[in-house]
């Protein structure tokens, strides 16, 4: 029997390895002295040398959230946060060293012209992160780290207890560390504009006042109409058990004819669907499957893919720079949204799918229609109190009341205390429904307990600008509802790489990508027709 | 349909997080004044501090080799080596920062007594990797970087071609830059000595001039004994297909009853099989299995298993710092070697592994004997020219005509252009058998193309050391064997956890450690007996 060569290191690292590190840094430590060229190319190119740097190490930071949710033995949490925080050291004196801050200053006040439009991005992005990540003193960064655990353990608390008032002091200091952090990183700006920054860049509370409000008043006129005049949706048939193995076999085989590549990404299965990884050329897609759900594994499994999809077409000559990251948070919604939605719950779609359905579990399928398939997978169950479980009509609704109390307690309209009232009159008001209880109510979501005020308009502003590009690629794509009927998801795909993929960061906000996408900044109106047509349609209002 | 709250990031993060980094360092960034604390015990843990986050880090940087070996996808091997390198780069800075020097010039000085063993041990170790690390000129350290991937790629062309002068020159200046290397570190001793203290902590090479001159005297006449007048033994019932998911449930089954903790580990499949991961609470440890290599498999998943157990047995008081660091690569070569030979091709572990063959390949363990199994297993197939398909009894004769070689170039002895004539020679004094050709001989191993000298001695020192554990756990452990047989491994697991692998680097070198374990140094002449009793008997000479 012959021995093997494999040894584990000893933590001791053998000279070589020594040598080549040093080779590949070629200086001695953080503490040597810098000058900032005066050349602009060579400033732009030690400030890309920096930002790569951090994009790197960032990209590890990704795979170590990937391991821990996906592989990492359950006894090993501790040693992971440790080397999450060590990591996160290090990145946070790589993007707040002193040099970085001088080589943007000496770059923003480079000649016009100097700088392309994708350097010109770089400098604009990095510029605004530096101020971001050197605003705060260290007192409000432990406060603001301490009341992520206190407010997070006071949140489980108060749900548990469907009690908002065990919640409500910890909600008032968000506000008002919210409003400090905002007016330290940017005073001339109302506060809520500087943290909505922080998740889709360039965007401001007075517009999203205006989209909202509109989408508001086209929606709670439909939403009352399916309730009261809806016919009824028959889709009893779909339930029952599915083979886990067969779900998660179709799932992947549906990620790959959409068109995720696995030579630059996994594929993996998790107790929460996510897209993560280290690097547009290794994306991490998980799914979930459940017995009973096979939608939702299936949708799920197609709105990951459309995150994938962003990641790995990303321009890989603006590597590692800013203008090449996603641009906002909505926009990358916006591309899980459009292939779950759009294309996902459309008839050609329902149409490519039975087949694969029919194969795989003819006693369901066997009979079925792609018609009955459809509206089986697009019926609005009941208007729910629960943003996570709502469909695509009363979502948007669950998100404008959130963002209505957010923006109210930033400015000073709303008062914490007056949170559960407020929550529980809009939603009547909104979805003709009033919940039972805090927990059913203002205490559903985890969000406001790590002070995420901004993020919740994402996921609604990514659904309409998903309706946007739909219609735009249906304008450029010749026959491309007979293509997703056939299983061609390839145009679609090389369409979206070349129009959003591939820019990141370039546009300065999701209103400039939407005018190059579609010809007109977002649009609210395009969002409502779609929703309004598709289930008057369905529902026959 | 709901939506699901996934979101990748965008590249951005929000200010809650840079809190929360920024709040765990609590300093501004690496260029800030450090003063090196006068009192002892307050040096000592601002040293911890830093050996602790260098561990941390290179926790990071195993895991990166793991998922790289195991879960990367192909098309990401460019990022991944971007990332290594970036994290490489970071590790350097860590290691070499002057004020580390100061805190280790400090603590050396410190009065006798000031520190408890551990304590001393840390020091001591830590002194020795500073001055590893801050040896090198740039220019030699990129000297190396480079030489490492040129003589790579030569070793590569000259085994293709079989012709060693193609490699010649890059050995040569291997010999030049080692002895240049060896020189910055310590001109105090043989340079010989001090590469291999890299490998195995304490050593010297008129030291192992005495071992392997003694198990050389020892093997070649048992060799050529087995050779000359073994009996034949038959194996060829053994041989067949073995389904490959049986073989990994057999595996993990034998892994899990010798202790291995998934809890604190994962068990995966690789191309090679390996031990590694990025803290003693994460152990990922692989293995390979072939359909017809049923006992490769078998052998490899222990061997294996022995090399985790020893990760996963640290004494996390010490948790980050040199001293709970492996020993050396012998120790740990020890520990997998320990479990692969001495228990796993022992009688007493056929008797064990027996009934599971049975139950899983009843065809082909139905009419076995344990005892049939035992000399299947041990059967010298032919003494081997290729080292790593070598066999227990002449796998210390390729170790040790690679060590006298590669002492010689150190020392001047020997010249590069006559290894090949010196290999060839040695070979047929020590096994009997001439190379027919260079990529059968001085070229089959890759080591020396990365200036690896000092490294082959190791396989040999682990399994002598192997063997005087095992003896010394015959006499602390009532009935061990008869536990082995049962299937019974948590007492040996629990001696080693106490006697090795809790103790770490406590010790300064192999001798040390096995004086604690055995009460003497390291006795070639126990391996020696060893070996002889267990061939003489099976091979009945």
């Amino acid at each position: 029997m012959g021995n093997r060569g494999s040894k584990p290191g000893t933590g001791r690292s053998p000279s070589a390895t020594q040598g080549q590190q040093r080779n590949q840094r070629g200086r001695a430590t953080a503490t040597a002295a810098v000058t900032v060229p005066k050349d602009t190319a060579k400033a732009y190119d030690a400030l890309c040398d920096r930002l790569k740097e951090v994009s790197v190490l960032g990209g590890i930071s990704g795979l170590l959230g990937w391991d821990e949710m996906v592989m990492m033995p359950p006894g090993a949490a501790d040693s992971r946060g440790a080397q999450k925080s060590a990591l996160a050291g290090v990145l946070y004196d790589k993007k707040t060293d002193p040099v970085l801050g001088q080589l943007l200053d000496a770059l923003k006040a480079a000649p016009p012209g100097a700088l392309d439009p994708y350097q010109a991005a770089v400098v604009r992005d990095a510029g605004k992160q530096f101020i971001k990540d050197t605003a705060l003193p260290k007192e409000l960064a432990q406060r603001i780290a301490k009341l992520e655990s206190d407010a997070y353990a006071a949140w489980v608390k108060a749900k548990t207890a469907s009690d908002f008032s065990l919640f409500a002091p910890f909600l008032k200091e968000w506000v008002e560390v919210n409003k400090e952090k905002a007016r330290l990183i940017d005073p001339s700006l109302p506060p809520y504009d500087v943290l909505l920054d922080d998740y889709e860049k360039g965007l401001t509370s007075a517009r999203l006042d205006e989209v909202f409000a509109q989408v508001r008043e086209g929606l709670v006129p439909l939403i009352a109409a399916i309730k009261t005049r809806g016919r009824a949706i028959e889709d009893k048939w779909m339930d029952g058990d599915y083979d886990l193995d067969k779900q998660a076999e179709l799932c992947k085989k549906i990620a790959l004819d959409i068109g995720f590549d696995t030579d630059h990404g996994r594929l993996d299965v998790s107790v929460h669907p996510f897209t993560g990884g280290a690097h547009p050329t290794d994306v991490r897609m998980t799914t979930r499957f459940k017995k009973h759900s096979l939608l939702e594994g299936i949708t799920g499994a197609i709105h990951e893919t459309g995150h994938a999809l962003y990641e790995q077409g990303r321009n890989l000559k603006y590597d590692g720079l800013p203008v090449n990251a996603a641009l906002s948070m909505g926009v990358h919604e916006s591309q899980s949204l459009l292939w779950e939605r759009m294309v996902g719950l459309g008839r050609p779609f329902a149409a490519y799918l039975l087949p694969l359905l029919k194969e795989r579990f003819p006693d369901k399928f066997g009979a079925a229609s792609a018609e009955q398939l459809y509206e089986g997978e697009n019926k609005i169950a009941q208007p729910s109190l629960i943003r996570v479980e709502s469909d695509e009509v009363t979502y948007p609704l669950h998100i404008i009341l959130r963002y209505e109390l957010e923006r109210g307690l930033m400015d000073g309209s709303v008062n914490v205390d007056d949170i559960p009232k407020l929550w529980n009159e809009r939603m009547e008001a909104y979805l003709g429904d009033r919940p039972p209880s805090d927990a059913m109510g203002c205490l559903q979501d985890v969000h406001w307990s790590a002070g995420l005020f901004g993020y919740f308009p994402t996921y609604s502003l990514g659904a309409m600008y998903a309706t946007q590009i739909y219609a735009a690629a249906s304008k450029a794509i010749p026959d491309l509802e007979a293509k997703i009927q056939a299983g061609d998801f390839k145009p679609l795909k090389a369409w979206l790489n070349e129009q959003i993929h591939s820019l990141g960061s370039l546009h300065a906000s999701g209103d400039e990508l939407m005018t190059h996408v579609t010809g007109g900044p977002l649009d609210p109106s395009v969002f409502l027709a779609y929703l309004t047509k598709k289930y008057t349609d369905l529902y026959k209002l």
